[in-house]
């Protein structure tokens, strides 16, 4: 064994270890074979189960209760999370205040991988979540928050936790800590993981091994790949390394190094003066509390709701939980382009209220807090890629977020070429940033919007398809 | 010139721009000749005007106020920064509470630099803060908070700061969002900036152009590079990027990837169960307030002091403030070991109060706060590391801390190379890390402690001394 490593490593050099990464992702992309089998068998785990979830009035909560004093919606052991208001001064003067989640913990989102038959799978479960449109939707193999995992309101354990939990357990293929919706959470993070395994691992009913190409053409399937495995997913390096001597991408016109691309984002952070400060959730100005909901007076953002549910197989569990109702579907949109260099994304750079570090990368338009008709203010690009001819649109499909936290919210998911005609001038918030530098910047975690990295997922699921604009 | 680019491009692949920049560092830390001539001109500047530091009482500070119901100490714009208290609870029990500068505006830490007879020189400053150890220390071309730039206290404006401001004024080599203390600052940050210019550069009096060289001469001299040049130059890429078909690195024994160490960073961020939340500076436990300082009655941790300032050349300016006044000298320690694969640092994750992400990279040993002898608990490696044979000792000096917020704040740093003997079994919170990695994280922001980017910028200044284990 010793004689044949030598001779690999004279023959030809060691590859990159992310060039082998790429490769073996690209052959798990390649297996699309099956696909079609998992919407019949999702449908299956909803009828083999129980599932009833009902809007209650806030006094109907158990476990949770309004907090004395501040109207707070809290937990019983002050830990899982919370709702309380959050107050919002712009830099110019403009103010408002709003229903904010607060939850400090930092969960796992976890996918376990394994190769069968020399092709990458992983392990995805039918999911249930009380939000969700569909009731059941694809997950990663873990979602837990802390509280969860470590037990804290005594629910079943989660299963396939250990894999994420022990250390040395397998071979780490991404770990990033990653923003949540920022105009939703303060401050809020998850760590997004995928670890490979090689032993023998049980599969339970609600979990199935899939490949990446099924993923992939699941997620073109509206509501039914959910927000939790579509940010675990982006960080998968599905691109080798740029490799030396290959044209330099950053020579090519219209083409930022790394270094600029993260300097105008650095200008951005700085420039950003928005104060933020918790107050109670009784005193959010212009939001009216009724017995079952918590909704702002002009009719515009999320509600507080309550909700109780029953779910479950064998083993049936009940609770009770407020989450955050939508009001509108959303939009996501990204403007993509070719380049010699490769695919270029034009991205923004944007601050919500409980962005976790000042701003983050966004997609081209991203109207996903009040819809994306009758807004106050005109938005860039808005009209260009809601216009954009059936044969610039590279990808279309409405995408259900966190069913955990939000009730029935969803966003209309866009990529689009950009044509001939598309603006050479960009506002002074927006950069075309290449998909090498996307890639590179999300391991590193805080850098992408949740909506950007489900974009960033949907356009790497275009690869094994071979569009032309894919360079 | 066209046809030229086209003959290089045929004859050999474009190199990297990054294994190019490392080519003009090299030159620049190559040039090490007229170093001596530094501590001169530093103190001919020192004798050329008036700088008067004198402790005042807390009544007498101008402009400054003990906020009423708060005890804190707040500038009278509301901006600049203040000093509050912090109240920390740990998730095992223990509580305590401590002064705390907040400062949530990000200031900028810039150096310009241009290329002199082909070899590229930063431009130093000659720069008095009231808090330095012999007054005058050589800073960055610029150091400004957004209040000092702003000109939100009226001083003059503040000199180049145009390099740093204007977009497009010159090429960025690096800019990276960085953290300062976490034992006395609530989640600062400054942007730290090196911009190259090509054109003309009037040079100030207390401005001086140096080659990279002659800077990391310098760095072998007590308290003479100041924090904030420190910490811009540990951003440079000194290093050429790894190429494909090097050894690879992280096949090497005892190597972690990069998905490896940010793992193994991202644990100890989701384990980290600190709470903190501001309260009134009157109310921190243990803390006494007398005329002229606010001091913990164990007389450990930094104290509050007021001085006043009477500082300039042909114009005076006269100012009171804040500063928090160091008890004891600290100790920053970075252990290295030569591998085939390059250089490694022994580097820990640490928690301090004020972190902006929770956990940062910090030296091997970081005893700053208290210093190092008569520490309540023991320190791994902190004996070890004392007792290093002079052989092994690679650098060792005393460098200042900020003196624009901290009163002869000082610790000594000191880089050791690990002998035969040294522990292979490390605490879980301690990593090897490859210097390639420890450039590429820093390029991030947010991943290094200031104590370690000190010891990042003290190694890289052995680099043209030819010492062996630097492989």
């Amino acid at each position: 064994m010793a004689r044949a490593a030598e001779t690999r490593t004279a023959d030809r050099p060691a590859r990159h270890p992310s060039t082998e990464a790429a490769a073996r992702l690209a052959r798990s992309a390649a297996a699309v074979e099956g696909a079609e089998e998992v919407p019949g068998w999702l449908a299956d785990r909803r009828r083999a189960g129980t599932f009833r979830v009902e809007r209650i009035p806030f006094d109907r909560l158990e476990k949770w209760h309004t907090e004395a004093g501040t109207g707070d919606l809290v937990h019983e052991t002050g830990r899982f999370f919370a709702i309380r208001g959050l107050e919002v001064r712009e830099e110019d003067g403009r103010a408002w205040s709003q229903p904010i989640i607060c939850q400090p913990e930092t969960g796992i989102l976890g996918i376990l991988a394994k190769e069968i038959g020399g092709v990458l799978h992983f392990l995805m479960q039918a999911k249930m979540e009380p939000g969700n449109i569909g009731t059941i939707q694809l997950g990663p193999t873990v979602q837990a928050t802390r509280s969860n995992y470590t037990r804290v309101h005594r629910g079943l354990a989660t299963p396939y936790i250990e894999y994420f939990l022990a250390a040395g357990r397998g071979t780490v293929l991404t770990d990033v800590l990653q923003s949540e919706q920022g105009d939703s959470f303060l401050r809020k993070r998850n760590r997004n993981l995928v670890v490979e395994v090689t032993g023998e691992v049980e599969v339970r009913p609600d979990w199935r091994w899939l490949t990446l190409g099924q993923i992939h053409r699941l997620l073109a399937v509206d509501n039914l790949v959910n927000m939790d495995a579509r940010t675990v997913l982006s960080s998968l390096p599905l691109r080798p390394p740029a490799t030396e001597g290959a044209p330099d991408a950053t020579d090519a016109p219209g083409v930022h190094s790394d270094t600029e691309v993260l300097s105008w984002l650095n200008e951005l952070k700085t420039q950003q003066g928005r104060e933020t400060a918790l107050v109670p959730l009784d005193r959010v100005d212009r939001w009216r509390r009724t017995e079952t909901e918590i909704a702002h007076t002009g009719r515009r953002h999320q509600r507080v709701v309550a909700v109780s549910v029953v779910a479950g197989n064998r083993e049936v569990t009940r609770w009770t939980q407020p989450l955050l109702a939508a009001e509108r579907t959303g939009l996501a949109a990204l403007v993509v382009r070719p380049t010699p260099a490769g695919p270029q994304l034009l991205l923004q750079g944007l601050s919500q209220p409980g962005t976790f570090d000042a701003v983050e990368l966004a997609p081209t338009v991203q109207c996903v807090s009040d819809g994306f008709s009758d807004l106050p203010e005109p938005v860039p690009f808005l009209d260009l890629v809601l216009a954009a001819p059936p044969e610039r649109v590279l990808y279309s499909a409405v995408l259900s977020e966190e069913g955990g936290r939000f009730f029935r919210r969803a966003n209309r998911y866009l990529i689009t070429a950009a044509g001939e005609d598309f603006p050479t001038e960009l506002p002074d918030h927006y950069r075309w940033v290449t998909a090498d530098q996307v890639q590179r910047f999300i391991q590193f975690g805080n850098h992408f919007t949740v909506e950007a990295r489900t974009l960033v997922t949907c356009l790497g699921s275009l690869r094994d398809r071979g569009a032309r604009w894919n360079a």
